[in-house]
């Protein structure tokens, strides 16, 4: 049921990084919804590292590399070789955790960090976000990571996120702890694998044109 | 200084919806950069309608229609039409506009509407985005478009916004008062006209493929 | 069970502002979980009258009268004569009400209206929030009810607001639909009476100082 | 030119995190105003430590103390004995650092800390924010720093920050690199430590009731 002109079956890689506050080897959330994006993102193709990047020492500061052990630069070579970033966060006191904080202030340093051309180094990287609470807020960390990730170069496919929260004032349940994946997240979670890979052949296929100063 | 494979140069229709709280013929700041915006859009091809949404009676709710004189089926039908959305809105209080939210809310009914493979029909329409404010908030508020544009199912371009906002605590100047246009704003606007048109152009040869549940 | 020291037993006036897009006669979520607010009000010595503001046509503007048929500036009119505000709203795309950002606008003139020693007319006034949703987004929605209130000039009580979502990605069941008021809420809206009542009677025991630079 | 009815002039101590991403002995712009702030607070007779969170271990988490060296219990030993906490950050996309969600996550913990009568030890407590940045965000940052320090039990007063921002698309300054305090900056702080004193005045003097459940 596809349209013609769909973009070629060319492989893409993915770097997942998972911004829960827990260190391995406990069991995380955030990552588990990941994962599940990660297998949707599988079977069309795609490959790459998950990253929990509480179990690194990812150094606070708005530089490529801040120095003293920072090991964001280790990080950040693997997303210069991903087409696709998966961003996934839980969510405290409504906002995105403490960690993915620290990679969007990471990946400000990108704002200077240009091609030949002039275009940024994540111009045609695709983000998808995954995000989830035991009490509401993923409408806003959506919107936290988006902007974010959008300001410093990423491109965003329609409906650019999966999440799960659990009712406000409720229960207060973990995502891994449900019995099952609720059908809606399911469902989410395939329609973000197939938007995202659609975005990010395009994308590499046909790069953004150079910015207007260097090349019109 | 384009790559190969740049998109075929169809041309494009763009609806800008304009969310000053000022009724017309009053000067908007808003509309002046929406309309700087517009001017690069149109050097690319593109063209379309402007739509000063506080001129008209768009009713309260998030239905489709909401009867009794309700104006936004008409606007809706000039976005149905249109490859590129240009939201603009003005910050008060730090928020996007009450006219902006009131546009998401008569876009939360977008999510109902699909075609008949079962995509929404704002898949494929890319958005990009126009804040100013003579106070801060340009940040907050793109995110609050992005997230709520992108949720109904909007494709958002790297760096989807050109935005302006005076010094918190210094001036208050308004954007159509400045002597000039700032210099950054101007490279912002013509690089966001750019990759709007580039990637609109590329998700009209290729569309989204229908959702899993339908196609796999 | 109450410490020494508690302010005087004065009776106290709230203003109720609900911010649904529905019209009067419908039922209301926020309008609900608003009375069970005015409830615990009451039975502490508290009254006033609640409007629910689409009702009513308030102007888009930042002005405290926009004139031509402006139904607002009835609304101050109440706001000024009460001790406590009462902010309710509904959940749309994550965000309040497009009725509660024009609510939060028309009150961003309170910023040029002071009395004789240069307080704004707001300041000692206390403010309490109440935010339904059948998505996420309570926790945002506070944020930003309760830094646009707090701007113009309202003094927030500790854990200044009653909520209620339903789990995202789950059911979408409203809060007028629940077979019974969930215990976390109702312990909540108790406890926000009883903050907010203890936090406007101090006040208006002892009204803040005079500006410094006007009196000091 | 004050009220009867002022409070006593007690003697109050006030607590100030600054969560600005560089270690010391560099200069920070967050903590230039927040001494800005503590000068004011300090003619008020309020006095106590400021701790630039990012010279500590804190460890991620949401508890008390998560072990293995985290520093953060020292912090909040501080944080107990004080009746005024001053939050100081910068933006970095727009958002509070990484360092202040850091704060309010471990903040979170406060949640299970009630005294004998069922209220959160930071009940009475007052809270005071302080945000700068050389792009736009003060508005969004306060708001986040309010909901979250208000969710944990902290009052706010009328106008809870003091704040600056360079213009958005325009020069990029930094507020410590500013020739001159712009005047609105300052008589922001001064009336923000006027209103903040007397309201921690008022609940020193008049604590908030036990929560409903234990006592009424």
């Amino acid at each position: 049921m596809l349209e013609d002109n769909q973009p070629a079956d060319v492989s893409l890689r993915a770097l997942t990084l998972v911004c829960t506050l827990t260190p391995s080897p406990e069991q995380s959330s955030s990552e588990l919804l990941a994962r599940q994006l990660l297998d949707a993102l599988s079977e069309r193709g795609v490959s790459g590292p998950l990253v929990r990047v509480v179990d690194h020492d990812v150094r606070p500061g708005v530089q490529v590399d801040m120095g003293n052990g920072d090991e964001w630069p280790m990080i950040r070579q693997q997303l210069m070789a991903a087409d696709i970033l998966v961003l996934a966060t839980p969510t405290w006191l409504g906002q995105p955790s403490s960690v993915a904080q620290r990679v969007l202030e990471r990946l400000d340093a990108e704002l200077s960090e240009t091609d030949d051309v002039g275009r940024l180094l994540t111009y045609g990287k695709v983000a998808a976000c995954v995000v989830v609470g035991n009490e509401d807020g993923a409408h806003h960390v959506s919107s936290i990571l988006f902007q974010g990730l959008n300001d410093v170069g990423f491109t965003l496919p329609a409906q650019a996120v999966t999440y799960w929260n659990d009712q406000a004032k409720g229960t207060y349940r973990n995502y891994k702890d449900l019995d099952e994946t609720p059908e809606g997240v399911t469902k989410t979670t395939q329609t973000l694998a197939a938007n995202t890979v659609h975005l990010a052949r395009l994308l590499k296929a046909a790069h953004y044109p150079a910015p207007p100063q260097s090349g019109e």
